[in-house]
């Protein structure tokens, strides 16, 4: 419909999720006519996290160095671990300021129908963190749907047996079938304080 | 919440209209896992729409040459001038089918509010088309809201007196307080076919 260039960035916006083909040509027409230094921005932005993001060789978080900011940071509690699906899910926990822990990213959850089983998560490293000596809890903060349910069930079974360790899950109170990234502060908070032990 | 460059990434993101902060992290996290290609994409079209998109000399739609592909097509009508604010609206038209003939990008509406009066719109260069020879009709599409309304009736008055000359204005049947843009194609097709005579 467009000449060249504009068509082409509004094929691409439209390529992310959540931006149908109106939203696109808006965002388009907008950066047309924006200062070129909001695009450099972005372009920048763009260009560091395609080159610059690494994951914390611990806990799987993003990071800029080989390990995230919450696990160098001395004052978070080392002793519960939390266990989450993606990055994106530990901002949402922070939000609450219910959790003092540490995380560890699954990256994903187990998932069948996708072709996702356990040896593509990172459940080796959790297993080896768990095994130290120190930990005394694991909080299973996966999504509460059928995925991430049964990969809380999956890892329950795997720790049961580690001498000492509570594993918990988040409490009843998040809506079931839905993401954790978009749970508000509150319900996730009360869901936090409320976590039960699982028996596997 | 995040480290570095997702955080810029999200920040940059949530700049562009009609993206929440939700929305934007949501993007982040899918360029972080997409294949770095998407990426090159995305940033190649934000450097040629920054470096390569230029105005149509003519009638102001945005084009890769100093002529728009639709000012160069020798198939369309060119005795009849339709009259839109933005570049995107063209396309909004040439969607419906209804129109063969040429455009005038004004670049915007008469707002008081906004501080922008006729001087700050291209009126002069389409009252120049205007008068050569051969036109014989002035289509005023203007978004059918308070601005578009004034700014059809400014140039109706200063149209008036050209000899031979119609102008008119898209029929109703468009929603008023709308946006030219977000019309379906056949509310605007009928309003195209259904267009009036107007008298200042």
């Amino acid at each position: 419909m467009y000449e060249g260039p504009v068509q082409d960035l509004i094929d691409a916006l439209g390529r992310l999720p959540g931006i149908g083909p109106k939203s696109a040509q808006r965002i388009a027409f907008h950066l047309l006519t924006a200062d070129p230094a909001d695009i450099t921005v972005l372009q920048s932005a763009l260009h560091r996290v395609k080159n610059d993001v690494k994951f914390c060789e611990v806990c799987g978080n993003v990071s800029e160095q080989t390990r995230c900011r919450i696990c160098l940071d001395p004052r978070r509690d080392d002793t519960v671990i939390c266990v989450v699906e993606e990055p994106k899910d530990i901002s949402s926990v922070e939000r609450t300021r219910e959790f003092r822990g540490l995380y560890h990213v699954l990256g994903g959850a187990i998932s069948p129908i996708d072709g996702i089983g356990p040896d593509q998560l990172r459940i080796g490293p959790l297993l080896k963190r768990v095994a130290e000596p120190g930990v005394r809890e694991v909080i299973l903060a996966t999504d509460p749907n059928l995925e991430g349910e049964a990969t809380a069930t999956y890892l329950t079974r795997l720790m049961k047996d580690f001498p000492g360790l509570a594993v918990t899950r988040l409490a009843s109170g998040l809506p079931v079938g839905g993401d954790l990234e978009y749970a508000d502060e509150v319900t996730l908070g009360r869901a936090f304080s409320g976590r039960r032990a699982v028996d596997a």
